[in-house]
């Protein structure tokens, strides 16, 4: 590219405690290469921004703002779900992308998100091309859900797995402690509607020097109560207590939600979602239990007090690696975490084309769930072990952590409104 | 006391992240005085550990893994809920703890809990001095309720409080982040039944330099539907999204906890607590806002990685002032936290009779709450703010908190299995 182009960078889908840490790669990385790349553009609310017009320059954050979003989690540009129709379905948005890029000078785009913003970034390298307008477009990983193929992890899991392990470590502490008089089952509902990622890290609580009885509930397994209730006794005679980790995702054997109980009110109202409280009454009717039931939902994607110091890392490099492919030329891929080796965890950056990476789920190999259906393998355990590992504090001020705001100062728009 | 007595200490009601400080205190202050105190016995599962003789051995963990119970939480001897009925009603309960004491030589009684087991320690004076066998007895506060009275704040709430502002702020930044496309109102259930405390914590999450739209439901207010609907549509306009903190303990106008819905699944079995989800469907009817909701359950109240330095300074302080009293002579009171100033925050040990402690509950001044009913006065700020001020990060291995798991010996039994 002979003239300097600015870069588009926008965040897409759930956010999560580690997407800034890429954009503060990607940032970062930018500036560091002033020579080649111009401003970077973020889109206000994710591609959304780019359709607006709703462009945030970057540079008028100062070095230590840039810096801070490494430490602070959910998107500090604003997310959105919106995914792009086909190029035939709605070919008018990915040609307005197209004149936005052109009249910000717009020549690197840097997607942040998980499946479908792939697909989206996927598509927009090829519209580029068959428009006739050079647009490096270069995906930045990013889903709690872990589900992205190629890459071996995917940032913004490492730090839901260690929130979900840490806490369910915690809580059976003191449902262990209660059980003689009181809760014998505690229940936690976490994420991971297709995959079960996020439950399997929930077995990570129990360690050979801190034995816990957990009983997980995957969604890759379909909900048998006759067995599950016999796990959980069986535990609860040996033990005196045990706690379950239930995926949202879980189905029964009808392959319904189990969370989709038709739940309804005095009033006969829908009641909304909750798979934990459906287990409880599982185990109340069931083994006639005591029983306590948690629902992490946004507080474990967020949760970036307790975020792994290696899924902020690999954040963080997916971000400047992303940068740095753009430089060398590359177009239409994503950069990856490549895992060389377990133990000592060592890990590289790769490279996947986005053709590849497009509308693939990477699900559970099925070697990582034990037997009965109910715990996690070894080759699980060593595969979740490192990607746990490392604390990396927020600062904090008077007891709360110091979480950076943008000013997002808007670019002025050179374009008629859109109508979608 | 001529002759060297032993001590008993047990641990009460709701375990909290830090009441293991305040164990830790007390044995660590009994080891320094090994010429006055003898052995300090541990009740396993709180006081059904006396009745039933079942004491360990505390002397058995190395000085290591009693100074670990500082960064453990739960209760590491097991806790109960067991209310001793008063002394007319159940004679033969108070007489067999006086006999285990005898027989264990046991002369100092700590107790470590909440306003219930005030009561108890308080009865076990009494008839001590009524059965001519001399036990001082010692209550060692602990309560994530923070309702106990004449002290400042109760070891571990002030823990409690910070995870909930933490996981507030952290969870309002994610939602604020999806609000455009998305999720606009973030549900967050917290303990409290009958005081608000914690609710009034999840308002800090809020600060001058970090200001988020926080609408609190609190136990002390009841619930007006139509001017909580208007709050929270207020705030979604205002700022484009809207976080709830709900205390489990919420009442409708009918005196009854909203939780209580009636809800029933699809097979007409009634459905097991949770406010969240009820004021989810109350935002979903009446504004059709997209939510989030989280329940917290025991993963509050167990989160020793981001418990308060304040908090657990105070445990400690707590258990080794306990023993500090007994020392001196003194029976039938409790170590309290005084506060000498906000800002700076200054405290230190008081000391209140158990006459004065017992059977009372401390409720939130009514200046705490603002006038509106949704939110929490700077009066309130200044209360909470030092209460969750300060660090205390718990030890890591492999990404996980290394939590102290004790031998827990048992001493052997001298009486008659009893037979209650």
């Amino acid at each position: 590219m002979a003239k300097k182009m600015n870069a588009f960078y926008a965040q897409s889908g759930g956010v999560t405690a580690v997407i800034n840490a890429s954009a503060c790669g990607v940032i970062e990385a930018a500036r560091k290469h002033k020579d080649k790349i111009g401003k970077v553009y973020a889109g206000r609310n994710g591609i959304i921004g780019a359709l607006t017009e709703d462009l945030i320059d970057t540079t008028k954050e100062s070095a230590k703002a840039v810096a801070a979003l490494r430490y602070t989690p959910s998107g500090a540009f604003g997310s959105c779900r919106y995914k792009l129709k086909s190029l035939e379905a709605n070919r008018r948005e990915y040609e307005r992308l197209i004149e936005v890029f052109k009249a910000h000078n717009i020549g690197y785009f840097f997607y942040n998100g998980g499946g479908d913003s792939a697909d989206t970034c996927y598509k927009v390298s090829q519209l580029s091309e068959a428009m006739g307008y050079p647009i490096q477009a270069i995906h930045v990983p990013k889903t709690v859900d872990n589900d992205l193929p190629i890459t071996d992890c995917c940032p913004g899991f490492g730090s839901v797995a260690k929130y979900i392990a840490v806490s369910t470590r915690e809580a059976s502490f003191d449902v262990a402690s209660m059980a003689k008089t009181s809760t014998k089952v505690f229940i936690v509902e976490v994420m991971g509607r297709h995959a079960g990622w996020i439950a399997a890290a929930g077995g990570m609580a129990s360690s050979p020097d801190t034995e816990i009885p957990i009983v997980i509930l995957f969604p890759e397994v379909p909900f048998d109560e006759k067995k599950f209730l016999a796990s959980v006794n069986e535990k609860v005679k040996k033990y005196g207590y045990c706690t379950v980790v239930v995926s949202e995702g879980v189905k029964g054997p009808d392959g319904k939600f189990l969370a989709d109980q038709g739940l309804k009110d005095a009033f006969g109202h829908a009641q909304l979602g909750g798979v934990a409280p459906v287990v409880a009454g599982i185990i109340k009717r069931g083994l006639d239990l005591k029983y306590h039931w948690a629902v992490a939902d946004y507080l474990q994607r967020a949760a970036r007090h307790v975020a792994s110091k290696t899924d902020v890392d690999q954040a963080y490099a997916m971000g400047r690696a992303a940068v740095e492919f753009a430089l060398k030329g590359h177009n239409s891929v994503m950069p990856t975490v490549e895992r060389v080796s377990d133990a000592p965890y060592k890990w590289k950056v790769g490279m996947a084309p986005l053709s590849k990476v497009a509308n693939v789920e990477k699900m559970m190999p099925k070697n990582f769930i034990t037997r009965d259906g109910f715990g996690i393998t070894e080759k699980c355990r060593a595969y979740l072990a490192p990607l746990m590992k490392g604390e990396d504090y927020p600062p904090y001020k008077d007891g709360l952590p110091q979480y950076v705001r943008l000013k997002n100062v808007a670019v002025a728009k050179k374009l008629a409104a859109f109508e979608a």
